[in-house]
């Protein structure tokens, strides 16, 4: 509390940004959102946004990466099982509500083809695959026989996205029936 | 030769405007269309479009499946394994060239949300499914064990997709490793 942090105006700045893209994205969808309608929304100069972030789609991507990692804690239930069944059930729930489906839409419309912006776009399944990472090396310390983070990203996370995109949402159910199949291994 | 279809004219309309949006896709990207653009370039009036496609991202999505299916013959190598991966390797070339990079992209960007124009939305993957069915039901005359059509979507699809998305584009022998693992069970 009162604790300065150093870059603290900057930190500042960004969240007033984040704040402005998360209610744009909310109101209009991800379509319509040009750098200086953020500029305006967030009362900052539109050439700072394009120095910091080059590309309203990297900008939009962030926010929308943000947003979608913004949920309970990562589950700790004892097992891979359960921490994996529970982490998969968050995310289809995430996906099939309003909001989850706003910013993965937002996410999927601003990622870039490969070659341009190449990190932002590399960058977009990171916060998952840490995730994946730290559960896997819990379960591993237990003891636990565990498949690889490109296993679950592959097998559990990638059919989620995909119906997500094309099918009727997964519900929570079908997340647990991929886990099942990726620990049957 | 010479045989006239019924419905030539609209079927004609339909190539023509279909090879018009095909090319602003390669010239522009997916993401600055307008039904405007579309008539301009295929010399048929605005209104029509609307009438036949309501809005601009279903004929988009049209475009984007068909260009993405215009492939080589569905395999027929004798054996289920033979086929996905002759498939499954196809799939990963074409996510990889630059064309059908645009496509891809073009089609998950006007990918509708839940709820609206839901029948364009849900008859996106409704060619590969077909294909899957037809590829699982010459195995089982040959009386090989299946896996189900949504193992295949959910488990060599959607995989290839999702690093087509997110990662580095799937390279070809990633297609087989996939096909083996869903086979293996």
């Amino acid at each position: 509390m009162g604790k300065t942090r150093p870059g603290g105006r900057t930190a500042r700045t960004k969240e007033v940004v984040f704040e402005a893209v998360a209610a744009l994205i909310a109101e209009r969808g991800y379509g319509n959102i040009a750098m200086t309608d953020i500029a305006e929304r967030a009362g900052v100069a539109a050439t700072s946004l394009y120095r910091r972030w080059g590309d309203v789609r990297v900008l939009v991507l962030e926010v929308a990466v943000e947003e979608l990692m913004r949920e309970r804690p990562l589950p700790d239930t004892g097992s891979l099982r359960g921490d994996l069944i529970a982490w998969g059930r968050s995310i289809a729930a995430g996906l099939a509500s309003r909001d989850g489906s706003s910013f993965f839409r937002a996410l999927i419309a601003t990622t870039m083809p490969a070659g341009e912006y190449e990190s932002a776009r590399l960058a977009t399944l990171a916060p998952r695959s840490k995730q994946i990472s730290t559960m896997l090396a819990r379960a591993r310390e237990r003891g636990e026989k565990t498949p690889s983070t490109s296993e679950v990203l592959d097998h559990l996370l990638a059919p989620l996205y995909v119906r997500a995109l094309f099918g009727s949402p997964a519900d929570e159910a079908f997340a647990e029936t991929l886990v099942e199949r990726l620990l049957a291994r």
